[in-house]
């Protein structure tokens, strides 16, 4: 009998959060190309993949639209496409440092990824829906559901749903492809959305349907999860996260690497989030002083920019602390404490890489 | 030195639910006159009543108003006023009944009481202040706060605030008399809102600011707290509390009591909530028949209406089910089992007071 392929032997190189629903992280360390490869690109599941055919596949766009329609995959796929590069990262990620403790999967830098994503814009689609004149927001409905784990929570079991701006929808991409090949049952197969700059929650796997609707969408997935604490008038009113926030992260050296006193070496990473990146630093004594690194990739929206810095490892031996910090063309950049509105989310504060050198 | 005065002992008669924050609950098997005695009026508190005075006390109306303006104590008690009668529910009355148990104070009958309440109807105050065109609904904030318990938690301390829609603040009064005498500290003196057919933590007590809001008001206290799940297009969506559930109780005879086979007993009771309360029945069979109780006061909206019901109790010794259930004009009437998208609020279904005849 053959043994059963566990989800995890689908994909080797990735680093398990958890086992089952499945939840695996990107080796940040071996950032390397542009493009993550698929079977590195971070997997974030709240429940069981679902398992859907190409055959029976059906997409719907229906609500406050004034011609509902459905597409089936191969009419999907015979429409006009557009690709473009977006890093997706879970609005989770970096959770391991925060202090104390939280709960939730313990993502430490690598629940973040780029691909190359193909699909139908999604304004393609609303046209040929034709949007009600009281349209505000798109409810992407996915197929996988459960019992989910972030109170208040709802009776039964919820599926998964997210709903987006119509401002953020001309962004928007229902995607079949990654990186030139079809989607993996963990990447959301047949069809997923693709929504660049918003963190990983607002690109919907599974995606079954589209229900454009008339008024801002409470749902579990944006209220009690995947929300945050926004201050009006003082009172904290429950919003849905979106925007990623301006993030960098160093790839290498990697916490508590042993480094060669008086040695050249190449500290890189990768920023990200925000509007535009337009500046990343580096400081190798814990932030008191920061000095530019050299960006590899050049600045767009929703992607990722590398970068690299050739450090002259000091003779002084000991432990050394690294940070990299990120700004983006709107002047922000990363705070220094975690921002406890956003809970056990949004985790972009600069913290040091601790590594020795000998 | 004198012994300090514990905020129960103010309320001797009530039965203690919680002692800090004081939550202290009617014994609703002394219902007898239509208006509930202060004394004995339930207590419901998130935090530590304020201490506010009456020189200091100032109420501001802004926020999308054309000409926001403050009110002193004096300038409220100066402006022309009603009084109505009105019955408050806690929204989680009731919760001991729940099967399996569940946190949060375990309300039994009592968590609700009648008084009049006199004060300044709020259109008075929102005429004065002009609606801008676009204004929707109106928080009402307070001077309590403290960390609250139901997840998810905003950082640091919460002041208490909840908001009505416009046409809702049509039936509402900013009070400062409760049957006739001026707030105790406990129930939100100076001034409380009054939100009549809605659960008591619409009536904001300790209220300091009225505030006029363009859009939806998603505050801690209508998302975490006091929420619920609405399933739209088959997605849970997070809504406010709002209206009261139909419901009844009998108030007497209590759980347990010991009747006399074949002697006549005077079954009590009172139903509230819906809309207009239009039919009560009895059942003291555990619900097989039902026969319709007398009432004793009038059908009004957001009032109470007593009933009672001359039970000749049966020569057949042996536990006895009693059960009412309540029907509005609206024709809902209470259900068998506690609806789950509540969670441990709005519990309104029928359930048997158990009696013994000997």
């Amino acid at each position: 009998m053959a043994a059963k392929m566990a989800p995890h032997d689908a994909n080797p190189g990735l680093i398990i959060r958890e086992r089952e629903p499945v939840n695996l992280e990107y080796p940040f360390d071996q950032l390397d190309e542009f493009l993550t490869p698929n079977d590195l690109f971070y997997i974030r599941s709240h429940f069981k993949a679902p398992a859907l055919t190409r055959d029976t596949f059906e997409l719907s766009i229906s609500g406050a639209v004034q011609r509902p329609f459905s597409l089936s995959y191969k009419d999907l796929l015979a429409m006009p496409s557009v690709t473009r590069p977006a890093t997706l990262e879970c609005a989770g990620n970096g959770r391991i440092f925060l202090v104390p403790q939280v709960k939730g999967a313990q993502w430490q830098l690598g629940a973040v990824s780029t691909a190359q994503w193909t699909g139908v814009p999604l304004v393609t689609l609303l046209e040929r829906a034709g949007l009600d004149p009281d349209a505000c927001e798109v409810v992407f409905e996915a197929a996988d559901k459960g019992k989910p784990k972030e109170e208040p929570v709802p009776p039964g079991d919820t599926q998964y749903a997210r709903s987006i701006s119509l401002a953020k929808a001309a962004d928007t991409v229902i995607a079949w492809a990654m990186n030139g090949e079809e989607l993996s049952a963990d990447h959301g197969f047949p069809v997923r959305a693709i929504v660049p700059g918003h963190y990983g929650m607002a690109s919907v796997k599974w995606l079954t349907a589209i229900r454009v609707v008339d008024k801002p969408f409470q749902g579990y997935w944006q209220t009690s999860d995947y929300g945050y604490w926004e201050y009006q008038d003082g009172n904290p009113v429950r919003l849905a996260l979106g925007a990623m926030a301006i993030k960098s992260a160093i790839a290498r050296p990697r916490t508590r690497e042993v480094l060669t006193a008086g040695q050249s070496y190449m500290v890189s990473g990768a920023s990200w989030g925000g509007d535009i990146v337009t500046a990343t630093e580096l400081s190798v004594d814990d932030g008191t002083s920061w000095q530019p690194v050299r960006f590899l990739d050049e600045p767009q929206p929703f992607a990722w920019r590398r970068w690299e810095f050739a450090w002259t490892v000091p003779e002084e031996k000991g432990v050394y602390m690294l940070r990299s910090r990120a700004t983006d063309n709107a002047g922000n950049t990363q705070p220094e404490e975690h921002d406890k509105r956003f809970g056990t989310y949004v985790i972009h504060h600069t913290f040091p890489i601790e590594v020795v050198v000998r």
